[in-house]
């Protein structure tokens, strides 16, 4: 009883909120039966006409929101999709007007509204309220974690994606050079949200901003103090082959005057809504243009990139038959594919000497094949779709356990040629080849 | 021959494009027939996979476009709304499939698919372009002058009114005070777009920043330097009834602090392409609360507004019988309809002294009667829709000539009432109801 | 030999002098005799122009200097302050024109010139080098350090401290607000300088920067990432009369809005080359008065201070019968001086109540007794001076190990009245009035 | 009586003052007789300890000084370089202490005190106010205006000037670009300034301001929108050896990217009371750097300049025979001194054929000859001084009026070359050398 009355408070208050302070005021165990209270309101701002009431009200629904537990915002999402979809009776209607024929263009017009669901006019309306950028972001995190695998979420997704990917075009974004003089308190969100190496605290992460270091992220105008994704770059006077050195805060700084390579060592996105909104080809572009500007010694732009998928292919072609690797590929192999597969499994294969020519062949051949237009490593496969070539195979480049158990400590780079980007890309997308150095194609040869 | 080497010089060229500096670069008067070649690259854009080469493409249309006659551009304007429209083959197809009715939400999905214009992919990939942003406003601008009374271009412009609405929507817009402090180029251009009460010279500029008082604009992240929307303010003891004094550069300036009334003198679009996006009301809000939060012995909120649309409809009405007055308001007038026509076409009118109580009276009806809903004047119905009341009519209170062609030199006061505006705006938007004054509904009484 | 060609090198070089870096790439131990090099060069650089050829000159002077060992800096230290001192040959004849009596002020005028040593032209060169404030700053603290208790270099710490004086007059200096937002490079400098509670973490630094704190510092337009001065605040609802709970990472927040009551409870001075050079004066008084614009609220602003003398001083006074307390205080003792001095010696000395009252008085009597004008605690004689009152002796306020050891754990606050501290100031200056609240006049009535 | 204890109000006041809005307030014609309440203040001021009460009266001295007219300041600046001077007394009992010569140090330290006149405590003391330094500023303006010829306040100018000097070292101050970007009440003052070529409207300022264009100007901390002095820079192919094409604003702008030679064209200094402090030099020194730093492409640094002196000088030298010309430069007129003067007074002066080598040969002679070390025109010895070389003599450089009555409408190009200027400035400055080019040497040959 109490918490209805909050609730109804709650939803009454709306345009007094301050975002990101609600969550931390209020219990998140609201009662589940609630949904039904904002299912009233929900109803209530669609049909209100576009008023500082009906701002005040969808504020309140979002307000209301972020109390919710799990469960709670599961429903709510659920409601969204199921109760405020397109009305079949309407799209029926439109389409008989269309078949009538009388006027095309206008007959296209409503029957495109009547396919256009409520639950769009609800996210637009969210937009504008303070905040309201991060709550839509946030919100399709929610549909991603609690929605998984639930067919009839996919289109409040693809909605809610295409909103998102309008509001979050490159055209919209500024990138930002991220150095130790940053606030500190954006500085935290880089420890939390490194994805690919962790950063393990704020030395590490000073050293990381060193003089021989370039750290950029992109950044959304309504989310000043949010990085969205960040890449880390080593400035370095060769190709680095693996990952300790640069890791390491006791190495000497190069002069960053003096370096004539840039490897990107470690790309993360922040923000799981944004997942699918491809941001990374563009922070990549923009990097090695302010890279190219600031420095013009630099003349090689290469990444030293994790081999996500490889030990989980590996393992699954060597241990079922039947999805078998071709003749050439067994060649490759020291012994049968399951004694191979078991060797593997000992905590000592890396002292197999046989194991290391097969290793590396297998995996350039696992990042140069591509199966219906793409290779199978999505780290791979972004690169390349931006343009990049396969430059080299590293063995034990990261030798931390996590390195281990994704890819035998194997790691690859690839390299960015200002002059091929475009033709390669293209290629990539129209054909599906893979550009590769001669190094890597000698090893696929074996 | 020499122009057809330089478009596909231009068109390669994209991005290295500078925005901004290509019109000032090239002579505006491409062949018209060239636009076939743009035709062929717009094909290829959408066509191309989401690459580097395909924005490169994008890029080269938009600098190619801006070099373009008002001929060119008509005839690339119409292509966009004709050839890229939807595929009616497409769209019945996905009809059909939805009334087999297999799946409906993936058979609505491809419907409405089929019913997006493959314009509207183009005019999304403009977004992510440098300057991309202000591209957009400015061809929606060249839309509405250009294509105006085309009904075959009203998809077009909604399709990218709709997108502009989402890339302007306000949680993505900065409010800024601007000062004297505001750097010169920008001030240059509050000159340039001053609508209402035109700026005379920087002096004059001078005044309107003074002390006593203020000036806010909206801002886009992605046009840093463009303000879209600007309004005026003046702080004064008392609700200003008369434009004059406020315009005075010579009037003594009052102390900010001990000012109780803000009116609101001059709204000012500032971005044509913007038009019917509506930013206004929000501007209102946020700078009620900026000012309220700076200067806390504020408490009276109005307008000194002009009635763009009186003198016309009076005259109208005036002169034609058949669109008559009402009873009431003949007797209103101080002799008959063509008589009080004829009288008010002489230059010495206002000397006569029956006239003002039927304008003024007039003008109080005028602004408080609705028809469908919505008052006549524009800029009353922009007011009331926002939540104030129409709280005085002001008698020669702008006595120049533009004041006297729009309205006779009246100008209304609108007011804005903190605790009643959300109700207002929703009484007028639902219903249609005026709040009014007293005194306005005594000079309606007559 | 090696040595000198790379000190002529680098006295050669100043104009390309990279600040800071130096020190970086030389080694410290450049051999002492040198010095006679720099004399050289000092003399040299004295007798040129001013033209950049003497800023050069003067750059390579300060370049050498921070490459030497401290013997090395001593050196030149007694350089400057002995053979760049006045010449009594010259004072003497200026003595000899201005009794001859033709033109006092002219004579007054070159006796004065004839009494400004050669190293204060020196010092001023330095000032405009590039980090040339720093510099100085950085010299006066070698003065400080390595001259300590060596009269011939009083001299030139009290020019060096006069234009260091200048050049950090309060009028040239900015109040900076310091928030988790603030650069990482900064905050490191904070956990670096805190010299009264030591900040252990970057954890704990994030605590003392929440919303119920509040961190304010001078900076110097020529350092602008050097912190000179901060104070750290608590926002309380009441005095906070002890320290563990205002260090207390878990304590939750209070809203600052709601606060009333602002506790001053570190003071920091970051530069020891700035001692004597009274900032905190300013500092509090700027604090008070942001902090009273930000937050309307508060109207009680109080410190808890840390007693640095007091033990010691106690400790004295019981050890030594000669200097002995008068009559009154005697009579405050549980026992014989020498008896309570052994008592206190025990670690347990906490557990005997009957201690309590007699330390609580004491100290009160400590912190109220003027001598010559001025209490002995340098905190108290700080806040005193500044306008402030004797608000408050607390028990255990501060139970560490450091506050046990400078007053047996005793803290104190001293508080800020707006409409006394004017007058407060002047009667402590003047006459050496101590003012007091009740709660501390009967502590010392016993 | 109603001004005295208005006076007292004001004196009263102090800490409250709003720097530069007081002035405005009050009526400037406050009795003269006011001062002795002034004076009893400022012997109050000097009597107080460092404590608030002490600046706030200062702060209430200089309020009411801004009040005061002319008559007024005269009186106290007069009041403080009289009255509170040195005490000859004092410094006799100081000299006599030094006699006696127990301590040497200890007594050159009383006597320096002693020289120290209190006027200099007072001035120190403005620093520190709200608006200090540029009150500061404006004094040393008034005393320099108002004391002109005033033996007596020459030692008060003295000490003006060095406690300026010192807080206006170029190590303080800041060098910053203007663009028609800066603030419009920035670029208000540079209109007021400028001192060598009058602006005439916003749209000169603007061409001034251009693509092709750079102005800089350097600014002190405690006076962040008033430029000090600032230089005017105009991009170039070659040298500019005639202003007009300078000021065109309707000149095409060259691509600023591809001009080798930069030709600076004024130079004003903003602040009277900061006369004979050098800025000028550090400004030339640092624009150069970073002109250099934006576009390598820059080679060649060249002003074009007046000759403020040539023609008061030519014409007394024609005029008084006494002061004769040497043989040689007699030989370079076209007739007798006397005719030659009689001709130059004529309008049609310039068609005389016989005259243009003759003004030509004559001005490269005084633009080069020194008189005890430096030479006779003020812009030539600037630069000459900081290192530059005499590049040009240019005929009908300056066609203005201005440039007629100055230098019969000559300018000269003076040439700053990287390696030469640190030998050339100390070359000037120890022996009076003067560099010029083989053209200059050719004008002088004749």
């Amino acid at each position: 009883m109490a918490q209805r009355r909050f609730l109804d408070r709650l939803l009454r208050r709306g345009l007094r909120r301050k975002p990101g302070r609600v969550a931390l005021d209020l219990a998140p165990s609201l009662p589940e039966r609630d949904v039904a209270r904002i299912r009233e309101v929900v109803t209530d701002v669609l049909r209100l006409h576009d008023t500082m009431t009906q701002r005040a009200e969808a504020a309140a629904v979002a307000d209301a929101y972020v109390t919710l537990s799990d469960t709670g915002r599961r429903n709510f999402i659920d409601m969204l999709a199921r109760e405020f979809w397109t009305d079949p009776g309407a799209v029926d209607e439109a389409v008989r007007e269309l078949r009538l024929g009388d006027d095309r263009r206008s007959a296209e017009r409503q029957l495109r509204n009547a396919l256009t669901p409520p639950a769009a006019s609800l996210l637009r309306l969210f937009t504008g309220l303070e905040g309201g950028v991060k709550f839509l972001v946030d919100l399709r995190a929610d549909v991603l974690r609690l929605g998984e695998g639930d067919d009839a979420l996919v289109d409040l997704d693809r909605e809610l994606k295409a909103h998102i990917a309008t509001l979050f075009d490159v055209g919209l974004l500024t990138l930002r050079q991220i150095t130790w003089d940053a606030p500190a308190a954006l500085l935290e969100k880089l420890i939390a949200y490194e994805a690919v190496h962790a950063i393990g605290s704020w030395e590490d992460l000073k050293n990381r901003l060193d003089s021989d270091r370039r750290c950029y992220a992109f950044f959304h105008p309504a989310m000043p103090n949010e990085p969205l994704v960040f890449v880390e770059v080593a400035l370095t006077s060769g190709i680095a082959t693996s990952l300790p050195p640069l890791l390491d805060a006791r190495a000497p700084d190069l002069d960053a005057d003096h370096a004539e390579t840039a490897v990107f060592y470690s790309i993360s996105n922040c923000q799981p809504g944004l997942a699918g909104v491809n941001l990374g080809t563009a922070l990549i572009k923009q990097v090695v243009e302010a890279l190219r500007h600031d420095l013009p010694r630099l003349h090689r732009f290469v990444t030293l990139s994790p081999i996500p998928g490889f030990r989980a292919w590996l393992e699954r072609e060597l241990g079922e038959p039947g999805r078998a690797l071709t003749e050439q590929e067994r060649e490759l192999l020291p012994a049968e594919p399951r004694r191979v597969l078991a060797r593997l499994g000992d905590v000592e294969w890396e002292s197999d000497e046989a194991i290391r020519p097969a290793l590396l062949a297998l995996c350039a051949r696992y990042l140069t094949t591509a199966h219906e237009g793409r290779v199978l490593d999505p780290v791979a496969n972004f690169h390349l779709a931006n343009g990049a070539a396969v430059e080299r195979v590293n063995w034990m480049a990261d030798p931390s356990a996590v390195g281990r158990s994704r890819a035998f400590g194997l790691m690859a780079n690839y390299l960015y040629e200002d002059d091929r980007i475009a033709e390669r890309a293209e290629a990539y997308a129209a054909r599906g080849e893979v550009p590769a150095s001669s190094a890597v194609r000698d090893l696929i040869a074996g």
